[in-house]
């Protein structure tokens, strides 16, 4: 190696307060916790100076090599942005330092350990502590674990919100040159909508969820009522043992296919609803709007009862193999029922799991909303059809004889018929020619009842259904 | 909360025309449908102004809190940019504001119901009739549910085109503050691409489809014939329920193979071009390129189809249980083949989901050049020789069996076995220790009747086979 | 199309000297091979104006429209950033260009083909022949392929490294427009780093590949022993044959298991260290941490051996129908205890698949920090608990009975039992409420001997268990 080659700039410890070259900013971190040392690691790499305040300059611990440390008030005084790692019940050390941050940028990267902890939100508490400092909220997304490895697959995604833009540009920059993504939210009276970011725990699944268990619970009772009771009481057998694999293999896949068609359910609703009005400007009730918003979590949890409804099949052979030697002559519309009935099985779930995979999200980005929409809706509808067609074909001729309706109840896969059968049907007449053109208007911008002077239609957004 | 919080600037309805700070931009939108009203919250929301031109000002219905709504003229005199949100039909109106639009950046997010409906691009169109402003072409590949659900976890990528490099700046600066993640397509005359790109369906899966199709179609037949027809025709008996379960089972796995070499035989075949030519400086023949380009759709369906297959396979003995007594005695050579059958079936399929997860955009993205080559070419192969080699066990003693050629016709097997077969025997030839010398200097730049004077070799694309 | 659309300005050829509009900044490349060429072009469709610099500027084939090609004394004045697309075997030719690279940037995009070539990276050997230039590392991950193919779904990361601030802001900005994703990774001395990135072949996987391997191997000769070799010798069958299969069965599930339990362990062992130490601020040994990094890697593993043993399972019922007919009259508890023997087993292997999915980069970025350690630690331990359940339910009364243990070792079923069963008793005394709690305060800073007088509590920086 060459003398000639430079001493490390980035991990030099400059001498602060002589000239030091102007490109080089200077960062202050309050804070000399985990990720006040990541957060100060990263910055030196990435070229900026680092000086971190602290109740204790003497004895903080290791610090990332390079940086000084000194008291709050000292270090506030050198840096413009100042980047607050301590939590919110130290906050308290701030008012004293508040003549020192005037006119400075505040980043608040705190969270909490729960939601509602507070009345306000950490980052406006910052800003009430010390009025005369632009806060801004940025960072809390990210660990201090990311810092340190290189954030190469970790979480990237920073949220700002602040009322200074001058003040949100500084730390945009910052967070941009760190190789973090930025997201602007808006005033800092967002902030607690970012800082319960890290809190959310799949705050989008749980209605479907709640769904699902309801559905697996009505559906268990009721077919332990008419198989395994019905049997003990009419029959006097015991067959409880059956609940762990039969029961739960005729639960699971009713569920799976109740909960795919209340995943179409709304889009076929909402295209009805838009040929009754006539328009599409007007808002779709409120129910109508959250139920869209969870087709992607129905489907997928569709996809995983389908997934156990697949696997238990197949071991059913495995099972106890108490196969007596049924050599039935097999008639060919039996065969070819069931070898249907199979078929339409497995082309649904090989459909089910095209599905799913689409809905990954890196899947999906790498669509185009037409590609998207395609895959979503025409495969989608075509998965339901599939799936709809096994459960008919596993009732066949069932459906006429009277043995069928134990204690007077149909089966469960009966009753989850209902469901899908109605959203094939209104799917089946909204794709009809006549209803197809006036819905496609529709969603073009045509208004029935529309005023006929405005020439600037709007633009179509991407409408999926 | 103190008192001394600023008011939200975002939100705030500024009086426009008043000193205004010189940070917060105004950015003019042209109509006031859905995709304006989305972009116009999310400029709003990230620190803009917002002023919509709108040809009825006062009856465009609800906008978003702290924009103005004035004449198309009024507003473009406002703003620099000016985005323009309406669909091109309705473009003419652009023509009376041109005055006002001299030296503006124009921006133009318009799609297209369909490809080719125009002689030229939206934008060149708009740039036409507004001739001294400067269109960029931008946000037509974002929808206006994206900007309102946050981009969290949608479309984010932008695709730029203009010949004014100061406007796609300005455009460029707007978009990543928006959060988008911007790509530059070069002059104006790309937009029609652009345009192009949400109305694609599919174009790089449409060859391996078709393909796919074809080879199920005629295997199909083939089968029919041989199995079907023929057991009609010489044996008397029906067994066409036999089609939809036996038959596709033997279809699925026959395109499967032959759809997996298919995506290796043109690597085999660049390179002994290479070798051949003793260069890797000329181009390869179009049909070939185009070939390698569809490599991985190729390989994806040859998965799905494996897929169907497992399926259908473990489906079998829970079909019609017509298991009659075979207590066979089981001779080590018919257990020793039968297990190395399907453990070859097993382990190939597994691989096949290995390269099937590898393919997934996250994961593809996350390894480097010589990981990514390592899985698609090391294990890809291995994958294919398990597989052929889980069919040869398959066939095992029937090749020699003048039975087995019914109607003097192979069984669909044995085709199928044809290309994997060669592919496998011209991979083991480029592996040879000599043959892989000398490929490896082609690869790196060494010519066979190169100019000898040339010092600067240029560097190795990481050219992946 | 309008007459006054200007023409393509990013293709243009201008001539070089005369005035350029000040905008379009232009780019040196020196070499003109693949790498050179489609940056070049890539550059060009930016904005950029190109001129390549060539040992035979008049020989030197194709280059993209619109780039000029001199030599490289020449090329060098005319830009301030040059990009140097040669092998480093033929970086001599630069000493003698190092008066025209005075006070420019020079971006060395060049890897080797192996690790450990030479002494020192490329980028430092091209400082030390050109002293007076910098040097900046960068684009060495992104392939030629990935340039001209418009980087939608490949590659689009590049890591930066370089002594001078000003340098590798230069090469930041241009990378950035290029649309790819800038990583500022330190000082020049990283750049032996960087060039290694694309030579890695899976780093991280390698320990958690060979225990993989060391478990199978040891279980393999372990059963080998006790099945095949002592029915040889004590019952004198040869069933050498059940290698493939049947013992495959065996070995999978085991390593599955154990390599589960493995990802659990050292986020067991960690929290009581935490515990018995008191703080969490005491560094762990090196031998925890390199674990812990790889635990990803481990349960990946043991997601692909439980894939294996569903296949193999679910494949039995097809095998050599040598099923006599055994009808054995089933009492109600073997059934309940074989139903729930096959019920863990798919439940616990359909949360294996969900944590695999969670793994993928996709997913996991989408999630909080709460969610993806919601996924990752509860419903890792209940994947675990149901796995190690399904074992006990398969071993049931064998623990017992002398016959099982052949030649007094026991079957690898019960040795496997071991991790899981401490791994889970461990977990069991951590979510104790004491435990938990004392744990908990531990987490968020607070240390059992640590200085009172620290107010200034550093942040959790969401440490994920």
């Amino acid at each position: 190696m060459s003398a000639e080659v430079k001493p490390d700039a980035g991990m030099s410890l400059c001498p602060l307060g002589t000239e030091t070259p102007p490109e080089r900013e200077l960062v202050c971190i309050f804070g000399t916790g985990d990720l006040g040392r990541s957060l100060g690691q990263r910055l030196l790499q990435t070229g900026y100076r680092v000086v971190y305040g602290s109740r204790r300059p003497h004895s903080c611990g290791p610090l990332p090599q390079g940086a000084q440390v000194m008291s709050h008030t000292e270090a506030a005084q050198l840096a413009a942005v100042v980047i607050v790692c301590v939590h919110r019940e130290h906050y308290d050390f701030m008012e004293a330092t508040a003549p020192q941050l005037k006119g400075k940028v505040l980043v608040d990267v705190s969270n909490n350990s729960k939601k509602g902890l507070y009345p306000e939100s950490n980052a406006e508490y910052l800003q009430s502590l010390v009025p005369a400092a632009s806060v801004v909220k940025a960072f809390n997304t990210v660990s201090a674990w990311s810092f340190q490895n290189g954030l190469s697959d970790a979480h990237r995604q920073v949220y700002l919100c602040g009322d200074s833009v001058e003040a949100k540009q500084a730390v945009r920059e910052l967070a941009t040159r760190l190789g973090l993504s930025v997201l602007d939210r808006g005033s800092l009276s967002a902030a607690g909508e970012v800082e319960d970011f890290p809190l959310q725990l799949f705050p989008e699944w749980r209605l479907p969820l709640c769904l699902a268990t309801g559905l697996t619970a009505f559906f268990f009772f009721y077919l332990v009522i008419r198989d395994v009771i019905y049997a003990y009481v009419v029959q006097d057998k015991d067959i409880s043992f059956r609940i762990m694999v039969s029961l739960a293999n005729k639960v699971f896949p009713i569920v799976s296919l109740i909960m795919l068609s209340l995943c179409y359910l709304p889009g076929v609703m909402a295209a009805f609803l838009q040929l009754y009005r006539g328009t599409k400007y007007r808002r779709f009730p409120d129910w109508l709007d959250r139920w869209m918003l969870c087709r992607k979590q129905l489907g997928l949890l569709a996809l995983a009862f389908a997934f156990l409804h697949v696997l238990y099949t197949l071991l059913i052979p495995i099972r106890y193999a108490i196969k007596e030697n049924r050599t039935t002559v097999l008639d060919t519309t039996t065969a070819w029922r069931t070898d249907s009935y199979y078929s339409m099985g497995i082309l649904g779930f090989a459909l089910y799991v095209l599905l799913g995979i689409t809905s990954l999200p890196s899947v999906s980005n790498a669509l185009s909303w037409r590609e998207f929409s395609f895959v979503q809706s025409k495969l989608g509808h075509l998965t339901l059809l599939f799936c709809t067609l096994h459960t008919y074909l596993y009732g066949w001729n069932k459906f006429m004889r009277p043995s069928t309706y134990k204690w007077w109840t149909p089966p469960g896969y009966m009753l989850c018929l209902v469901v899908p059968s109605v959203v094939l049907v209104l799917k089946l007449l909204i794709v009809l020619p006549c209803v197809d053109r006036s819905l496609g208007r529709i969603r073009q911008g045509w208004e029935r009842t529309g005023p006929e002077g405005e020439g600037t239609k709007p633009l179509m957004g991407g409408a999926q259904m």
